[in-house]
């Protein structure tokens, strides 16, 4: 746990740890992204499950709809742009790791289960373990 | 041969080969979004190359930039979206394609390389031939 | 029949068919890229029709909006950037064809009747002929 | 010139005048959207011509090409969405109008002749011509 | 208000009134880019409470939502791109006008009360009389 | 330094620092957003400074105008949307600092000069400062 909190007391202070978010590429990489717009996915559905204003509802499915998209977005730039092939060998799992997770983020969109939306979080942390372990 | 022309007949005329491509999901997939971008990439680098005037070789580039962005976004889709995992147990190589495919299309911004724009429609094919192949 | 297959198998094999869908003009236009949102946008009329889940009907509603934006403007990119006026010559229902396609792309945000999808496809299969036509 | 202007003073004060823009329809139409981004267009062409700052130069043919994209966005809107079929037999050539203003929209793209520009002001004010006259 | 008036014409006639908004800058601004979507917003409004279809209702607050988005987003290029610290000196309000009108247009969101929509017009009315009195 | 570190720490290991980013509002806002961009901007210009392939150098200039774009876009939302009238009471000065980060986001878009890039950072951090502030 220390060691988690270090690394991301690490990632926000110190300029070393940028690197790229573009194609140029620019060199700013961050999984910080995709997850705000995650929390956002699961305040919408907490939102939705604790009103009964039936407008309210809907709008809050509709903006869920594009925070998911953004989600899906922010983690395909990461794993196209930002893992190399020698990241791959040393985390193998990267490719099912992203598959799931922008699948996750589909079915985000589908249901209000906040349970869906946790895992969302879940699974974008554990990108985000693999993304901070290749800066290292 | 004969058979892949088959394949896309049968991919046109028939409602039955009409599959997903938004969350909804509508059902509707098909590579040929990708292709079709993908061929405008490559015809820029082809008109940049064939060109001396100056702002229009750099509009190209600019062009160019969007299009590529566009075949990534819809390769993610369908690598996401519309693939399953009984997909994935028969066509194990999936994952790598679709990620070395995505790669392909950043790499055809950095560069006017006709080669890589080709290369680009190769692995997008590669890849239309696996999803035909899951609609049969 | 058989002169449209091999017209669609020609479309989609030979590079000598490709021509040009952005400003520079980069040389690539497809009546595919209206026609595959069409697809959707008729997909989710027949989802939303089939389902009694409230919110699965509001996002199908949504969604058919988003798609049936990018037939009319996919629609419109054809229309004034392919088409020349040696091709209004030839065709001179072309400026009412697109008008009435793209009406009928509007008209398909504000219902779920399975008729007027239909009807938008067919509209952009007439479109496509004439486009084809051009192209020999 | 005298009723050219009480038309858009009218316009702008009086909410009688107010129409539609989007599919809902919300009814709020207005050429002056198209406009103001062809301005802009002409605008960047003047700033271009006028610099020798590389650039800026750059820069400046970039945003036009933003800039005549909305102004044929605007413009394909009013054409499908405002204009009836009864317009369309009281003002015959309003296909003719909007397909060439929106050709004058991409051609300012490939070119920074403030002719180009200049026409297609002139094209536009001749639609809103015939936009307000509908209004009467 | 005949001052007003004349001001209106002055705006639409006069090449001389013309500024930019774009960070070219290409030197074009106007405050009725945010006006033209704050009437949309008012009309969805309308059309909703006047509506008892429950699609159109529904498609109507999505379309609200997004034309309260162009209407932020006008409002805060012309704050930041146009507004220069002389205008602020002379028109100390300026902040706390731009700061209110882009809160009503996130309060239009949440809410069909048509006052809400004119307070909304009238915050950019406000915003537009400072405008003007900077182009004399 | 301790206490910002702590800040920092507190704000990404608990559930209850989360605010809200869009007009639902769901709660969740974050000044990373725009900080992620602006490193962006920077690293586009050092990139850009550090080359001398001039289409890479001209890359860099229209990548770095989108990224500067999102600095202003995620900058004005939090203004508007987070920011209450409590707040500007006790931070008087936040109408001030947004003006000059969002001025300063368009003045990166013009100069390839990394002190700009640099005092971007320096005031987008300052409003995270008084963002955290608010959340004690």
């Amino acid at each position: 746990m220390i060691d988690r909190l270090l690394r991301m007391m690490d990632r926000l202070v110190s300029p070393a740890t940028v690197s790229a978010h573009c194609d140029l590429p620019c060199g700013v990489y961050d999984p910080a992204k995709a997850r705000i717009e995650a929390q956002s996915v699961k305040a919408c559905m907490e939102k939705h499950n604790g009103s009964d204003d039936h407008d309210f509802k809907a709008r809050s499915i509709t903006i869920k709809e594009e925070r998911a998209d953004l989600v899906k977005h922010h983690l395909w730039v990461l794993w196209t742009d930002y893992f190399k092939p020698e990241h791959l060998e040393a985390h193998p799992q990267l490719h099912e790791l992203f598959w799931k997770a922008t699948k996750t983020a589909g079915e985000s969109k589908k249901t209000n289960d906040e349970a869906v939306g946790q895992r969302l979080l879940d699974e974008i942390d554990q990108i985000a373990d693999v993304f901070w372990a290749t800066k290292k």
